[in-house]
């Protein structure tokens, strides 16, 4: 249903977790808090983060280094966002790192859980000391940074250039609630053996996050945490920056995708498409206005075609609007048509049944102008508020 | 707990609805759905209006009529918006009007309910032709108009000026969901006696709103229906404009509060203090982003003093902020004081108790200027989903 663009060459999904020399894994016993990434040569490393002004100990800690420094470990925690910790918090990290005797070259830390309390550095380095770091188990390492997730989150794909060279891409991630454009709530760690300059990785990070990861919802809340790591450690010669711009792309589309159908007990992902908006501007805020919308997300939950908060929702958000334009679907199920209700008791059947899906497209033809943005969200039910009642405890 | 600012003279609640020559009442078989005002002579109308872009067709038709034009009669029916109806939807009142036989002046419609079905003109004038117009209960039209409310909202104050006169005024409202600022979702019939010009009348709304309707929020949604009119009959000869602009700022904050309460199974209503803002935009920004957080919202369903949230919030909300000064409290149990986590066993066990009345404060204090804004929010619990899954039915 979410369409893939062409991109130069082919692109295959393959088994197994990132690529030669990049190791992955969890502590020993098992225990579901804390893992690890470490590469036997040092990476390039690129990242985005949330831009909640609140960014937790671990991202300022990151900031510190130049820009486009290399570093061959990234320790992962869940339990606790060491946010809100101020400088201590980033002591508490540099603090943690001295006492690891790896051969630690520029590491990084990445947390999440909850916010407002110190890392237990202790445990942290007890834990830490007994990674075998020649894991390679993504999977493992996606389970331990599993917060409210239900399910781990990886994906992996073999890039063959039109050259006959190839490349490989891969991600973990964690996310389910939380989930608000810029960032999604989030921690997702990408690597690659493709020979990619920092620049590039930045740029395609920052070009291709405007349609994944800053277009689904959740629950409308922005994190302190978020991040993307994208580690290249260019083991492959091969290297095409379209191809690797689309690959990256994928990899995060993937990932976000996986994210808002887990959305803290969600069943059901919409594709709000705005079309023939004044500007995409006005047709992201609107898009972005429906996947945070309540009433339209436990319309959802209720697979209750209520085109009237479809409506209302988009009219609430201040785009330019005309209800004589408006044509409203789901799916194929034309439900209101430019001033025209056609809401019979069949056009209402067949638009429930689409809301029985697990999957579906709302779309939204504004019929002002050229304008168009498509946002993810996700229904909301009794489980939502279940997860997110009493979640320290 | 909300304090009531000074008054030039005294305020009394009293019992009783609405003024000499006011009245109000529903159906006669007590059919909750459609309800009337109706004043002996005509009054003058001032309204302020939801910002929907997609306003519904009885606001449409009140905007026809000249500014500050005298009516005798206000038609109020629950179960249907008249929404998103277009051109038809005007007409559709016009003619529901042409059929009844009453002494119409400048009559005027309100409704509230589902949107996007035409109005049943038939069942309404058939309802409408037995109201009894000498009745005289805004409770029963506070009945009449509740959609998912769970109670009915009125109010009555007597305003003895320093002159020895006095004025009445009073209000019926409903609204329970889809309550945000700009406006909340309600309707509000606000009835005085008071010899209170159109101008005063009009400027005192658009002043109140900001502090009281404006300021609560149940779900973040804005609904094409919100309306409050004043109706004044002019029959007292008492008047003064700062008690009257603030009698009418008591008055809608009664309802205002009534109103988030009241918020589709909400529990607690929770003051979201913000002060020391870079200025009162930034404190209106960060208060309202608060009080409409699922995530703060479901803590405060679960009884959780999970302060990360609040912190989180306020820096999602983009505004200035700084962890080194950031000072939050319940009540007046501080748990976080400029970057000191005060969070031990018994400051977590002070500040879950005061989570356990039905209303508190959590000031903010952001350290760094002097705006300042209070917004008034509500838990969310299983509740809302129940209500908001198949509102339809």
């Amino acid at each position: 249903m979410f369409t893939i663009l062409p991109i130069k060459g082919y692109i295959d999904q393959i088994d197994g977790f990132f690529c030669d020399g990049i190791h992955a894994g969890l502590k020993p016993n098992g225990n579901n808090d804390l893992g690890f990434i470490y590469t036997k040569e040092p990476c390039t490393v690129a990242a985005i983060f949330t831009n909640n002004k609140f960014q937790a100990a671990p991202l300022k800690h990151f900031l510190q280094y130049e820009e486009g420094f290399k570093t061959n470990f990234v320790l992962i925690n869940s339990k606790n966002a060491n946010a809100l910790t101020g400088k201590k918090g980033i002591e508490d990290i540099k603090n943690l790192f001295s006492k690891l005797d790896f051969d630690l070259h520029n590491p990084i830390m990445s947390s999440t859980g909850v916010i407002g309390n110190r890392l237990p550095i202790e445990k942290l380095v007890n834990g830490a000391k007994k990674f075998d770091l020649s894991a390679k188990s993504g999977e493992n390492l996606s389970k331990a940074i599993m917060t409210t997730d239900a399910y781990p989150k990886t994906c992996m794909y073999e890039v063959k250039l039109e050259n006959g060279k190839s490349f490989k891409i891969g991600a973990v991630a964690k996310g389910a609630g939380m989930i608000n454009p810029n960032l999604a709530t989030m921690l997702c760690f990408i690597c690659t053996d493709a020979d990619a300059p920092y620049e590039d990785i930045k740029n395609a990070l920052e070009q291709n996050k405007h349609t994944t990861f800053n277009a689904i919802s959740v629950d409308g809340d922005t994190s302190t945490n978020d991040t993307v790591l994208v580690l290249a450690n260019k083991k492959s010669d091969a290297y095409d920056k379209d191809a690797f711009t689309e690959a990256l792309r994928l990899v995060m589309n993937d990932m976000a995708m996986l994210m808002v159908a887990d959305g803290e007990g969600a069943k059901k992902v919409a594709a709000f498409e705005v079309i023939n908006a004044k500007d995409d501007k006005e047709a992201e805020i609107a898009a972005k206005a429906l996947s945070n919308s309540l009433l339209v997300k436990t319309a959802l939950f209720g697979e209750d075609p209520n085109f009237g908060r479809i409506a209302s929702t988009i009219g609430a958000s201040q785009v330019l609007c005309d209800d004589e334009k408006l044509v409203i679907s789901y799916n194929d199920v034309i439900v209101f048509n430019k001033g025209e209700i056609c809401f019979d008791s069949e056009v209402e059947k067949k638009a429930g049944d689409v809301l029985k899906n697990d999957k579906y497209k709302i779309i939204c033809d504004l019929g002002i102008g050229s304008g168009k943005f498509t946002a993810y969200g996700c229904d909301l039910g009794y489980k939502y508020v279940e997860i997110n009642a009493d979640y320290r405890s």
